[in-house]
């Protein structure tokens, strides 16, 4: 482990502070194993053991091929500040707290505590617990570059997201100006992180929603079990994986010419939170499901195929299946990384769970990727007679912070850049 | 494993719909270990290992004395029909359902599937999941006694719970008929249980309100790391161990003469949503907090003392701490075993995380324990200024099914009984 390397010993203070915390994480922090730090390289994902810690620093921000965790804690935030030095010294504590967290650390230098007679630093549920993957990964809405004189720096790319048909957006989940999504094994750990980015940053932004996903519903390691979302289906069959350089750089990763500059190495994030129909859909028979999807509902094989990872025939899938017409080949190719998670949130008041998918798909472009996609979809798809879009948001998400001087949003914030 | 034992061997029809689910659901179940059904005697909380499964027969029902799981999902139903014979031959069959899901099975006899024209018999999320030490414990609110010519067999410890100082409940999330506590280390596999069992009840039972528990925050295995609850501090030090059989029957288990008889081997539950004041929480000195338990937040120890498991030194506390006025030896001997959940459900519109503690205590008379002890709390305890009771109800939990030919409610409903 590199305990000693990038934190200061406890103090004294600390200590007397908080009793026998110094020793509990030391041990908690032992069982854990950061990934070798490869800045500029992409994301191994390999790297990272379970209970491990995923390096922070890199060329892109983890999180995005990062192998995908189980759990996730999402909050966008609102901007409650005209000081942009103050927004950005924000961004730079966030990003020290990232750093100490995503290696299994408490917040704040020397350990947990400062005085007796002052909050600590961290809130302390996540003490003993392992670092569990955890990634935190930034996003900027549109709305943000409103602000801060920004105008002139946001991406053509970062458009509003054109409302599809049968949108049903709930203003209380949609939009940010920012947004942190976190995603570790242990739900403890992405709960703990939102909680205490949002006290860090208590006065200058302030939580305008947030979303938990209890089970990851895609895969970006082919040889692990692909999991099921909530109608059953596995999801995530074919996706980028996190080891192909090549697709990622050509679908995912903002490439030199994209412009701006500044978000080189980002990508761009949009989530939306899709409600699921589970009740009308638990009445429906076998045959119209996987009629809807094209794959079958077991093995999850293409309809006429007999695995999972065979190649799909789309002409034998009905004309509206969701995987028909989401393939590439029946769309000029669009292409994007699924990174969702299944979400319940208790019942809607009339008996039904308020269950479904929390989609976040990262791309190059949105405007050659969602846009298109959802488009075409929205329009078409067999599975829009079982889900609604409740939720919707875009961010730009910059590129990784490099080593441990540099800080979120610095290329975006920082004149030289 | 025990594949064989209980389950018909799948039928084509099933084979033909679900193609290789059969083979998914193998290799799982193999991955398991049926704890060694001991009906008759206590749950031997080591019996089943991480990913296995727990034995759902016994005496008493699994989910009480059993080790804490990581999650929950917690579902409250009402009742939406007045016929007995029906209801009844849903409690049947959500017993044989609950038999097949806790044991790593699908439900629906002879796997999953059916015919391809009809719905499939398990909604199929957990497909290719361990059973995940899932336990699902069934309660019977007061209101289902005023159903079914029920009157007179209510328990008279089924109190309704009294209004306390400071209580804030949201109806919408209070009370219930009856209720299913579903506990598991995958939050995938208690979601879809929940679901499955609202599917079946569909049209007898609605899903009046139901809650999600991502963190487990009292611990019943004390050789167990103690986990914390969301305001950071170790919780569950002092509970009653699953192991400690005497404790059991003292203070958790209805016995011979307490009365009903039907309830006999049962216990009751009270459900609490206690919402956390989280921002004005993590704004309090570290003295404050610690004074607000009389613990301390690294170690857990009592104050004055250095370890966990000290004895605590009651008159060192202030007089209102929180563990001075809940401890035994303060208010003459109440004893509660304590099994809840922290929860996050998004923020609540004013920028904060709608968060806390799922509170559930099991005792064998909610007169003698929950009742007095939450009387004292609400009038004194120091913590009351950083939570809020939101949520309430009280369930009265019938033993456990005895075999493969019991059901839950069986010693309620029957004539024999
Ligand atoms: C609740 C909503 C949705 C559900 C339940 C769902 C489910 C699925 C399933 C089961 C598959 C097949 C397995 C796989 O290859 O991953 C799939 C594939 C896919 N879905 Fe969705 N999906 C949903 C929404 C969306 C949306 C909104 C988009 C994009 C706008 C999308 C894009 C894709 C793509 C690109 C594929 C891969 C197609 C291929 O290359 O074969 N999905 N989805
Ligand atoms: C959000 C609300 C609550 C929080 C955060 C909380 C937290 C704690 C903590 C940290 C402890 C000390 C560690 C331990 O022995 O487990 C504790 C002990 C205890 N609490 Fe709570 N508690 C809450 C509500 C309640 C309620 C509503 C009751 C019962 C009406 C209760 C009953 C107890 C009992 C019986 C103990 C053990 C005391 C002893 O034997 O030393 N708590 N609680």
């Amino acid at each position: 482990m590199t305990e000693t390397q990038n934190s200061s010993s406890p103090s004294r203070r600390a200590l007397i502070g908080w009793g026998g915390a110094g020793l509990a994480l030391g041990a908690a922090a032992a069982g854990g194993a950061v990934a070798a730090a490869k800045a500029g390289n992409d994301v191994d994902p390999t790297a990272a053991e379970a209970g491990g810690a995923v390096e922070f620093h890199g060329a892109h921000q983890a999180g995005i091929a990062t192998p995908v965790q189980d759990r996730l804690h999402f909050a966008a935030f609102d901007v409650k500040t005209d000081d942009r030095a103050e927004f950005v010294r924000m961004l730079k504590d966030w990003t020290e707290a990232a750093r100490r967290m995503t290696a299994g650390k408490a917040v704040g230098e020397g350990a947990y505590g400062g005085l007796a007679e002052a909050p600590p630093d961290d809130t302390g549920e996540a003490l003993g617990l392992k670092p569990s993957r955890l990634t935190l990964t930034i996003g900027f809405g549109p709305s943000l570059f409103e602000r801060f004189g920004l105008a002139h720096r946001r991406p053509e790319a970062l458009v509003d997201l054109p409302q599809f048909p049968g949108d049903n957006l709930d203003r209380t989940r949609t939009g940010g100006d920012l947004c942190i999504q976190a995603c570790a094994d242990d739900p403890q750990v992405a709960v703990h992180a939102i909680r205490n980015l949002a006290r860090i940053g208590f006065g200058k932004v302030a939580i305008r929603w947030s979303q938990l996903g209890f089970g990851k519903t895609s895969s970006t390691t082919p040889d692990a079990q692909t999991p099921r979302n909530l109608m059953g289906f596995k999801d995530g069959t074919r996706n980028i994986a996190g080891t192909e350089t090549d697709r990622l750089k050509k679908f995912v990763w903002v490439g030199d010419g994209d412009g701006p500059g500044w978000m080189e190495g980002g990508s761009y994030l949009v989530a939306r939170r899709i409600r699921m129909n589970i009740e009308t859909w638990d009445r429906t028979s076998l045959q119209e499901q996987e009629d809807v999807f094209g794959r079958d509902k077991g093995e999850g094989a293409p309809v006429g195929k007999a695995k999972e990872r065979d190649k799909p025939f789309l002409k034998a899938m009905k004309p509206d299946a969701h995987v028909r017409l989401a393939h590439p080949d029946s769309n000029g190719g669009i292409t994007i990384l699924r990174r969702g998670y299944s979400f319940t949130d208790g019942s809607d008041g009339l008996g039904r769970l308020d269950a479904g998918l929390f989609f976040l798909a990262y791309q190059r472009d949105v405007r050659k990727g969602f846009i298109p996609l959802q488009r075409r979809l929205s329009a078409q798809d067999a599975l829009n007679e079982y889900i609604q879009h409740v939720g919707s948001a875009v961010f730009a998400v910059p590129p990784g912070v490099r080593d441990k001087d540099d800080w979120w949003g610095r290329t975006l914030f920082s004149k030289e850049a």
